[in-house]
């Protein structure tokens, strides 16, 4: 790794706040306006720049960042061309207009100083989730949300009711006791994993998960670690390894997912995979890859964090038993990453860790130093819905819906030429497949003409740690099917249609 | 700082678990048994020695440990002092048989084996928050905990209903905007503090408010952060300031709290102080030296952590406004770490963080990158909860609860020779002081006295870093008045009397 480049990028337009945190690397694998465009990004999508803000002139961030103009000119460019930058007549460019609003809004401070409140609470109304996301992961085609209209339901209802009632109770920093118990078995029923309660640590969602082995981690190396992660692969869970200062080691896929023979034999602590449905490809790591990828760990002595992000939600066939169903329980190297945000509703800000022996003793005391995030309330909320079989019941019924729209994707998409939707044997997105020599512009243009339509997905080439589509050079589109209901999902997709075809259209002409 | 100390410590029982980490810093102020016995204090109170485990044989351990065996043996009798231990005949050390038994309990693994899940929920079910204590902060007078049972009434119901119906949604990372609304309101009220609601992110209480400011901070500074912390002080938060590997500076504190005189003018990143009602002592830094403090962090560019955990809770007069309230909106250095456990329900496991402009957005992308760690649906309770106004009500119910209680510690331990119970304008515990050459002696009796007969209460002198009762020596107990009912308070009380009137005699004949 080469020296940071560290500045704090001051805009000189009177509506921008005053300055921002640019980080830049040198020396690693992602080249300089890659990451200077990352970090523009997220300052638009955090809502620090907002809609209409002019970013600074290439010439003089070029100089506080001690980089070529360059390098700054092909960021701005990416961007225009993501349609996070506007170019405007007499050579300004501007911040998109409707990019989130939602980062600090600031009045002179003061007594009746709460304009930014009022705003805020009146946008939260309407859209809070959005919000929160980056352009391209706004809009009914975005990824990364289930179907969650069906969940408000007389179980649900009476799950709360009971919990409410005991709301003075305190859950212990691990998780209650009832709700451990209920995931141990939900564990056993629907992803083959035989283990008792008390290798459980109940989460606040599989980021909190990750943050937390983690620092456990950081604590017992006495260093940063190295992970190893999927590439292309999961964005937030590769964005949380980032915060830990940790080395981050891209590991190829293929079609049946990580090729556990390309991860070398030392300078690896750990290595994030999606065996049951990778992240964003979809493959499905086989038997005999799991037992090598288990032996790799034992004899490495590395920990694997099994990403089982939405496995239940298959709607072909059975899922594989997740790779921790096959691991040591005392001395193993599996540590699985639960979440209920995509099987009952993101609303609930709730998981699970699930740990061998030799790794929960790492990871009790930093819990418990830190407290555990998760509401007694809800944490009880949740058991009980567990224990009233309403899960299953739920995910039985969103299997179905997700396999209509799995039907709609085939039809809407199906027979255009260059185009392939890959759809997934599970799952709450579809990738879209775009092949030819045109396919990396295509994928700019319709991410553009996307975020424009405010349609949303997200460019597949992103999911690379360069954001390049890898060294067999993918583009396309990865497009949520649960981020809406059934009729504007139908009618995005028309809309989607709509756009491949044209340009498709325009790049033969 | 000297070299880090690893060892992992097998134990030769075969009831205990393999192994746990033991690390042991030389070169600190904090001597190798004091290191050592806190240790194996976390450890039992973690559960992972469990009750009538065997400890290792002081030589086998020392050798293990790369000590001398007296720094084995300092800790061991430390630890038996204190009622963790117990000697046994034939020489054998033990784990006191009432230590939690909640840590990994564990069968063969497979298919039946859930025995530890069944225990766990059965243990839960009666007493969830101790179990994640100490056993020096289990028990009717163990300090920490609010009275909570007041709070299932009408309005807290309504709240809950609405928010349930609602639960489909998502929050933002930053939280709730409707929330951050109702808390920019609760501070202008209650704290004297007037910002907006974009200055707010909603936590998952002030540990989790702590440990993201230093995530940030850490980012920021590409290093560990340099932190002050109050001696004595919470050690809750000192904990969390632990596991970022930043290096404590001790400040110390007198009766107006921190002096910030005492503060160096280089070489502390941030500092935490309880200016409200210092914690322990109880004392309320005077509106000079909070003048002083916020000018100090101006000059050095340091961060003011506002630890405000109980201020609302005062009995006597109206408390001065958060130190927050007299700093710069914008280029400001306070940040204040709010929390509702103390005033509604630690089963919120909610809080806020307030900062200012140049700090929220250092923040804001490492929250979006974590992910809001509060379940929406609580966000919304506890947005209705607090817009209904029933917080206030709730508040002005509990003060008057707790300022009965402050009268029965007045009866029940005042008049005692050498015992001056410290009551406080507000709060939820009390400090009963020692004086006297005897007085470390008694502590320590008293302490292990309290364990054994289940009453809880925490020795004055394990607040300070060194655990030795600071510079001016001072010993005591911390008892919480929030644990238990009045009925069971009082009798509790009337127990400690009883010690104290025992002790004190035997300390005389």
């Amino acid at each position: 790794m080469g020296q940071p480049i560290r500045a704090s990028a001051a805009s000189d337009s009177a509506a921008a706040p005053g300055s921002f945190p640019i980080l830049l690397q040198r020396g690693t694998e992602v080249s300089l306006p890659v990451q200077l465009a990352a970090a523009l990004r997220d300052a638009i999508d955090d809502g620090i720049l907002h809609g209409e803000d002019a970013v600074q002139p290439s010439r003089e961030l070029a100089r506080q960042l001690g980089v070529s103009r360059g390098v700054v000119v092909a960021a701005y460019e990416q961007l225009i061309a993501e349609g996070y930058l506007q170019a405007r007549q007499g050579g300004r460019t501007v911040v998109h207009a409707s990019a989130p609003g939602t980062g600090p809004v600031r009045g002179a401070g003061g007594a009746g100083d709460d304009l930014g409140a009022r705003s805020l609470a009146e946008h939260g109304d309407t859209e809070p989730a959005a919000a929160a996301s980056s352009l391209a992961a706004r809009g009914p085609l975005a990824p990364g949300a289930p179907i969650t209209d069906a969940v408000v339901r007389p179980a649900w209802r009476a799950a709360w009711r009971s919990a409410v009632a005991r709301a003075h109770l305190e859950a212990p920093a691990l998780g209650d006791p009832q709700l451990r118990a209920e995931i141990a078995d939900h564990l056993r029923r629907m992803r083959g994993v035989h283990r008792a309660a008390a290798d459980l640590v109940v989460t606040a969602g599989a980021r909190d998960g990750l943050h937390l082995l983690l620092t456990a981690l950081t604590q017992w190396l006495g260093r940063s670690p190295r992970v190893g992660v999927e590439d292309p692969g999961y964005p937030s869970l590769r964005r949380v390894v980032g915060l830990h200062g940790a080395t981050m080691i891209p590991v190829a896929v293929d079609a049946d997912g990580l090729d556990p023979r390309s991860l070398p034999e030392q300078g690896i602590d750990a290595v994030i995979v999606t065996p049951s449905h990778q992240y964003p490809l979809g493959g499905s790591l086989p038997l005999a890859r799991r037992r090598e990828l288990i032996a790799w760990a034992s004899r490495c002595g590395a920990v694997i964090i099994e990403d089982d992000y939405d496995s239940e939600l298959r709607h072909v066939g059975n899922p594989l038993p997740a790779l921790a169903a096959i691991d040591d329980p005392v001395g193993g190297s599996v540590a699985l990453l639960g979440t209920f945000s995509k099987t009952i509703s993101p609303s609930l800000s709730a998981g699970y860790l699930l740990l061998p022996e030799r790794l929960i003793e790492l990871v009790v005391p930093v819990r418990r130093t830190l407290g555990g995030p998760v509401s007694a309330v809800v944490q009880r909320a949740l058991a009980e819905f567990l224990a009233s079989g309403e899960l299953r019941r739920h995910t039985a019924r969103m299997r179905r819906q997700y396999s209509a729209r799995r039907a709609l994707i085939t039809e809407q998409l199906g027979g255009i030429p260059g185009v392939r939707a890959r759809v997934m044997s599970g799952g709450l997105h579809t990738v879209v497949e775009l092949s030819g020599t045109e396919a990396p512009e295509l994928e700019r243009l319709l991410t553009a003409e996307l975020i424009r339509g405010g349609l949303g997905g997200v460019p597949l080439s992103r999911y690379w740690q360069s954001g390049t589509g890898g060294a067999a050079e993918q583009y396309g589109l990865v497009i949520g099917t649960g981020r809406s209901d059934i009729g504007e999902f139908a009618q995005s997709l028309g809309k989607l249609r709509a756009l491949l075809l044209r340009e498709l259209r325009q790049s033969l002409s």
